[in-house]
Formats: structure tokens, C-alpha cells, sequence
């Protein structure tokens, strides 16, 4: 091992980050605005503060401070878990025998198991700041549902989660994470909102979607007194809220006196890698530095490297707003992998706009080689990992074998989202040899871009 | 909160323990020898070397070095997961109102979701420089079991777990992590050993217990080559390495200048409470410091509260030596409750003798109390606890709040063992109001009294 670099990084808490970095700032094409549905103009501030807290909705708009103060109250629920650790992932460089020094940036250690804690802190605190009773939102794989449950309580707000029916079956132990930490959990669809009940009608079979359960979401917020939605991917504001993670990394980086060459991340709605790459991006888009970034997709749902760049609904039920991203349309639906919490049809805004400006890459791998990742990674440098995450594993892993064959010795960096610990029904299947592959053909695709709406 | 007191206290990579502290060497009353079941004359090393590694037999039978050197391939691989935090729990003691400062040092942060990670690393480490093929063991909530094929991937070693059948089937999860970790896992009683299908023959619908599964597994151990038989608690060799907990604890405490006044564990078969406690127990021995120590066990299986001192079969099999401990005899079988790991009926042969001679205190507390404690604590500091961690947190909490009714500012640290990941059928039973007490009468007691051996 280098001597001089521990096999994990801490910041001091004194070193944490007292604000969070807004990368819209320094780019030159701004991600472009949502808009509302129905007049195709950009949502205004007061349209959104419909669904959304006054605060958060400020800072969905606001693409021109680099820097927004941390309050202090956020700032001590993320003492409870952060910092995370930078880890030096020795183990795995010797096994692959390598010349690359991997690191990665461990999120995993919290209950919510995730860095989804990053961002429903923050949107927790401002629903209670404005006097709010409660908040709603949909979770998928659970992550984001299990995080938001967590703030919840810890604040003493109301968190009612749709959860979508298939995962609310297959993942009984999420939901009572959830409530254990005093949430209400509705399966989506769901006879309790206007949408589940016409979706319930004309599929009455059907085990869910997210973009159905953020309809049931919406619909709960914007017609409970005191209550508004909260998501946890996608939009601007989650992904500032996540910068803490990039923030974390760069200081533990120049404590150490390293640098990264290359930076991975997996990417559904964009969240993690957002916050992971955000601070570096920005010394790219200064001139102050330069990176490779990677956003790792799942093949199964390949909103980046498959996808079109147009404005899309991000709901089902089209009540939210419109979004110009990456997407395979809001219609396309993948079909039931383990990707968990990256099979969502679009991704955001803002990595979009850098995606589509070439200062990102994007590559999409196949799940059973994802497993494979997984296996080898929780063998070797003992942590089980996330299927989401082990999407980063994956190229982590395939760039240092690249280092390999050519004698560089670059330096990756890959987030590594969360823990895997209720994803066991994946691991049996690739465990028991049975996990198979999915690629949509062209004509799948083509099926979910032909729902795009006509926007000039 | 305290200016100098920060959330989390890690000690460098360079102030972890690099010597295991043996308690036993500063013991006025060593801990009663293990006997062998035939001759019940003390087991020799030559006798014991069938069962177990020879380094651990030295270990084991070693009551006079204080200090054993930690090999540099466990404390590399200590360095993936440890130091653990040591936690100052302000948000606990603020929704507690209580003057106490409350702290806990925190063991589940690594995928065995336990403290059984530490000896499990040591455990594999002698088998593999004995040259040694695999090893065997039993599991019974699971976190042992996980512990160890953990640790046997990582060094390469085969691993045979047997796994008590009412926990292989309840947890279907946890065996899919230890497969996921390369290990093979057995429900037992099984048709595998001798000894297995004797107790399927008479009971032929058995859900097993830990003394059953302990008999398989140190039968296969002896009857096959190249392999032995390991065990994650009660034996002096795992409360020696878990003594880096304590270790770690009482740096970090050095290090804020502070000094706890009650330290508190959980107590199955005593290895989490052994390892916290020990260097501070060895001050007390050595007169240098005091402190209060209080074991927390189920009401449903107080081997201390309420069991007696005196030899006794370890497992059901009675192929294992003989150990002096309080027992509730071997034959004795605790309801099914979520005590999990603290399932056991008998207790640690030194944490026995220091109890005997009143330098520890015990208490047991009832399942629906424990989780409330856990309910609350999940809520408050935000990590979702393990039931048998939860003990310990019950009785935290209440030493807290007389501490609120007294205006005393007393220092109370605990062992937060590990995480509920993995037990939410429990806090499923503890939410939807169904969970149940079970404390046994004194006949329930008296049977398994009856099936102690006559040992002078």
C-alpha cells in the first residue's frame, strides 16, 4: 500500500462542507427549464410551488449562484453519517493486479442505505421550515423511500410513500424500514388517488410503475392541506443537495494529495452521479482541471447511450411538469430487472445538458456482468453492494483491467451508492444461475419515443 | 452540543490496536478450564488441536500474556472496516432531556452487519496459515455465519455452515449473503452427519437449535481432512480478538479526555460484551480506574439472572468439552422470540467468573421493551439497530433517564452491536402490534437444571 494513503479517507467534521455546489453556475448551456404541461411555457416559481416547498422550488430555479449555505440544522443530521468515507480500495487493485489506484466514495453507511439521506434531509427540513404537516413521494427499489421516512422522522413530519405495488410485494422488509420510521406505505396503483383508480381500471392486473406512483404522489400533495411532494432524483435541487458528495470527495482528494483521472457513476435518474461528478465538473467547465466522466446505464434501460433528448413527462399520469432530458420516453417500460432504482425512462436535466455538451460519456452494461462485478467486489473489499451501485463497479472494474494491459497507472474514482442488503432476491437468482439479460430492440424503443410529446 | 465533542470520533489508521488485550491475565480468579466430557480432566492443547487451530488453542488456553500481537494480514484487513466510530449520541440525549452524556461505539458498519466480523477474520486467518482447507461452523440469527464466509473469501478458505433450520428458512437473506460470499449452508439437523440424523430420527420435525447445529459442525470438523471447527462466541480466543472494540474505545475516549462511568452490553454468549469491556475491566483489576459494567440479556434466556454456575455441555451433541458458566443447563430451549443471537444458554466461562465475583452486574429485559427502545432509537439517531444490539440501547436509555430524575451527569457507553437489516420480520411483529413477552417459570428453569452433568 502507498504509505501515505490510509485505506479509508475522513474528513474532520469541522472540514465538512458548509454549502453546497450549484454546477448549473458555471455551465455555459444552462439545462433547460421545465415546463408546464399544459401552456408548454417555463414553469414559473409560483406554478411549482404548488407541489413543491417555496424554498426547494428557489433553488430548482436558480442556476446562477455557485454556492448555497448549508442551514445548520442539515449540517447536524448529516453529522448522524457523514462524512463518508474515500476508501482506497487496495484489495481489489491487488486482486485485478493493476496499475490503476481505485478509490471509491462509500455511501452506504446509513440505514436508509443509500446517499438518497443526502437529499431528504434537505428537502425534509424546508417542508417543516414552511409549516407543513407532511410530505408525499413515490419510491421504486425503496431507497429514496426509506431516506425520506428517516427525515421524516427525525423532523416529526407526516411522510405518506407510494411504493410501486411490484416492490411493495417482492420487498416486504423495505416497507416496514419505512414503517418502523412512523411512514405510511401505499401500494401503487392504488384505489386512494383519481390516477390509481383509472390506471386500476383499464389494467386492473397491473403491478405498477414509478411514473404512476409519482402520479399518486402529486395528485395526495396538491390536494392535502399542508402537504407537498418531495422526489428524489431527476430534479436540480436534489442533485445540489447530493454535491456533498462530490464536495467531500475533492477535499479528501487534495487532503491526500491525489487526484482523480477518471470518475464513475451509475445513473438512473441521475442523483448520485450528479452529486458525485459536480464539484470536479466544475474545475472542467473553469479550466481549472480536467476528468473523464463516465455515467454507467443499465442495458436494460438506456435513457443516455439509446435514448432521445427532448422536453418528456416524468409521470404517467402527465402531471408534472415537462423536462428536456435523455429519455425513452415516459410510456417505455423495462422490464422487471434488478437494475432497481436506474430504471426510470428519463434523466436529468442538467446531465443531459452536459451529456449532450460531450463533457460526460456514457456506456451501458449488461446485468448478469453487473452481478458478476458485485460478486467479485463484496469478496475481495467486503462490502455487498447495491445492484444500482455495482453498475459503477462494473466499469471501475473494466477501466483498471484497461490500465492493465496498457502499464498506466490512472486514478478512477467511483461512487458507490449504497448497500445491497435488501436486494438478496437478485443475488439468489444470480447465485442460483438464473438471471438472465435484457436488451430492448429498436422497436421497443421505438414504441416508448412515439408517446414523446410535440414540443418546438 | 460539547465544542470538542465531535458527532463521530474515528481513531487514525495508525492508533488502531496492533496487540489483542487478554483480560484473563489480570484476573485474580481465572475462568475455570475447559474439561474434556470423558475424563473431566482439563482438555490438553493436543486434545483441543482436533477440534480447533492450533493457534487458537494457544490463544484459548493462554490466561498469563496480556497482550497478543493482532498479525498484520487481520489488522490490513481490520483497516476495511475499522476503526469503528465511537458516537456521541446528542440527538438521543436531547429528545431524552437527560443530563448524561450518552455514547456508543458503533460495530455494524461492514456487511456481517456485527461486531462477528472481528474474530471471524482471526479465526480464518490461523486456519489458513495452518494450511488448512475450510473450516466448519453454526449459525443461528445469521450473523456469524456471515462473519465468516466473509472472512474465508477473502483468504480463500472453504466454508460449511451449518444453520439452525428454523433461521435458514425465516432468513433466506442471510443465507444469501453467505452464499454470495462462496460459503455452503446447511439447515440443520440435517442428513450430513451422524449426529444430525440421530436427532431427526427422534424428532423427526425439529425446527433445530444452536447445541445442535454446534454438534454437526464440530463433526464434520473432526471427521473430515483439513478442516476445523470455529466458533464466534463464548470461547476466551473471541473475547480476546474482540477486544479491539474496547480497544478502540478507550483510545477514543483518551483522545476526547473523556471517561465513561457505565458500560453496557448485550450478552448472548458474551463476545460483544466481552471485547468492549475488557481493557476497562483490566484497569479495574489493576485498580487504576472504576467503572460500572452491566449485562443485558433476554428475559426469555437469562443465563446470569437466573441460571447457575457450573459446568455444562456447550452443545446438545455433548461431543464439545465441558465449560464452567452460568447455564440454564443444555437442555434448556428459550421460546421463538427475536432475541437472535442472545439465544444461548450459557454464558462466556470468563465473563462467568467476573460476574461471580460481582465486578460486572446483569440485567434481563422483556422483547416488547427492547423494541420500543429500538423503535426509538432508529428514530432519533437514525440507524436501525439490531434486536440483540437493542438490549444494550434499552438499557442505556433507562440509566439515562434516572440519570434525568437525579440531575447526575454520568458518562454511559454502550455496544451497538450491529444492525436490524435482516430482522424485519421482528419489527414487522413489534409494528403491527403482535409482538409478545416470554419470561420462563422457574419449572421451565428446573428442566433444563436437571440435565447438568456431575462434575465435583
Amino acid at each position: 500500500m502507498d504509505k501515505n494513503i490510509p485505506y479509508k479517507t475522513y474528513l474532520e467534521e469541522s472540514e465538512m462542507p458548509k454549502q453546497w455546489y450549484n454546477v448549473r453556475a458555471d455551465m455555459k448551456n444552462k439545462p433547460a427549464p421545465l415546463l408546464n404541461p399544459q401552456t408548454l411555457k417555463p414553469m414559473t416559481a409560483e406554478e411549482l410551488g404548488v407541489v413543491f416547498c417555496d424554498e426547494l422550488v428557489e433553488q430548482e430555479l436558480n442556476t446562477t449562484d455557485a454556492y448555497i449555505d448549508i442551514p445548520e440544522e442539515i449540517r447536524d443530521f448529516y453529522k448522524m453519517y457523514r462524512p463518508s468515507p474515500l476508501v482506497r480500495a487496495y484489495c481489489l487493485e491487488k486482486a485485478l493486479g493493476t496499475p490503476a489506484k481505485i478509490y471509491y466514495k462509500f455511501e452506504g453507511n446509513n440505514t436508509s442505505g443509500s446517499h438518497k439521506l443526502n437529499s431528504a434531509i434537505a428537502q425534509a427540513y424546508y417542508a417543516k421550515k414552511q409549516g407543513l404537516k407532511g410530505v408525499t413521494t413515490e419510491t421504486g427499489a425503496g431507497q429514496w423511500g426509506t431516506a425520506l421516512s428517516m427525515a421524516c422522522a427525525y423532523f416529526g413530519l407526516d411522510c405518506k410513500v407510494y411504493m410501486v405495488k411490484v416492490s411493495y410485494e417482492q420487498k416486504p422488509f423495505r416497507r416496514e424500514v419505512m414503517r418502523t420510521y412512523g411512514a405510511s406505505v401505499t401500494p401503487s396503483p392504488s384505489e386512494t388517488t383519481n390516477v390509481g383508480r383509472k390506471i386500476l381500471a383499464e389494467h386492473p392486473g397491473t403491478s405498477g410503475s414509478l411514473g404512476c406512483a409519482i402520479s399518486e404522489a402529486v395528485e395526495v400533495a396538491v390536494g392535502t392541506e399542508g402537504y407537498r411532494y418531495v422526489l428524489g432524483s431527476v430534479l436540480n435541487q436534489v442533485l445540489l443537495h447530493q454535491s456533498v458528495i462530490g464536495l467531500e470527495s475533492l477535499a479528501a482528494f487534495e487532503k491526500l494529495g491525489e487526484k482523480p483521472d477518471i470518475i464513475i457513476g451509475c445513473a438512473g435518474g441521475g442523483s448520485n452521479l450528479g452529486g458525485l461528478i459536480s464539484p470536479f465538473m466544475g474545475q472542467k467547465l473553469r479550466g481549472e482541471a480536467d476528468y473523464r466522466f463516465i455515467a454507467v446505464e443499465p442495458a436494460s434501460c438506456p435513457s443516455l447511450t439509446r435514448g432521445k433528448y427532448a422536453y418528456d413527462y416524468c409521470d404517467t399520469g402527465m402531471v408534472c411538469p415537462l423536462a428536456k432530458m435523455y429519455t425513452l420516453g415516459s410510456g417505455f417500460i423495462p422490464s422487471a430487472n434488478h437494475a432497481g432504482g436506474l430504471r426510470y425512462h428519463g434523466m436529468s436535466s442538467t446531465l443531459s445538458q452536459l451529456y449532450d455538451d460531450k463533457l460526460m460519456e456514457a456506456v451501458s452494461v449488461e446485468q448478469t456482468k453487473v452481478f458478476e462485478a458485485a460478486q467479485q467486489f463484496a469478496r475481495i473489499e467486503g462490502i455487498l453492494p447495491a445492484p444500482e451501485s455495482s453498475h459503477a463497479i462494473r466499469v471501475a472494474i473494466d477501466e483498471a483491467l484497461k490500465c492493465k494491459e496498457t502499464g498506466e497507472e490512472k486514478t478512477i474514482l467511483f461512487g458507490l451508492t449504497g448497500t445491497g442488503y435488501f436486494d438478496m432476491v437478485a443475488y439468489q437468482k444470480f447465485n442460483d444461475g438464473v438471471m438472465t439479460d435484457y436488451i430492448p430492440t429498436d422497436d421497443d424503443l421505438a414504441k416508448g419515443f412515439a408517446g414523446l410529446p410535440k414540443v418546438d
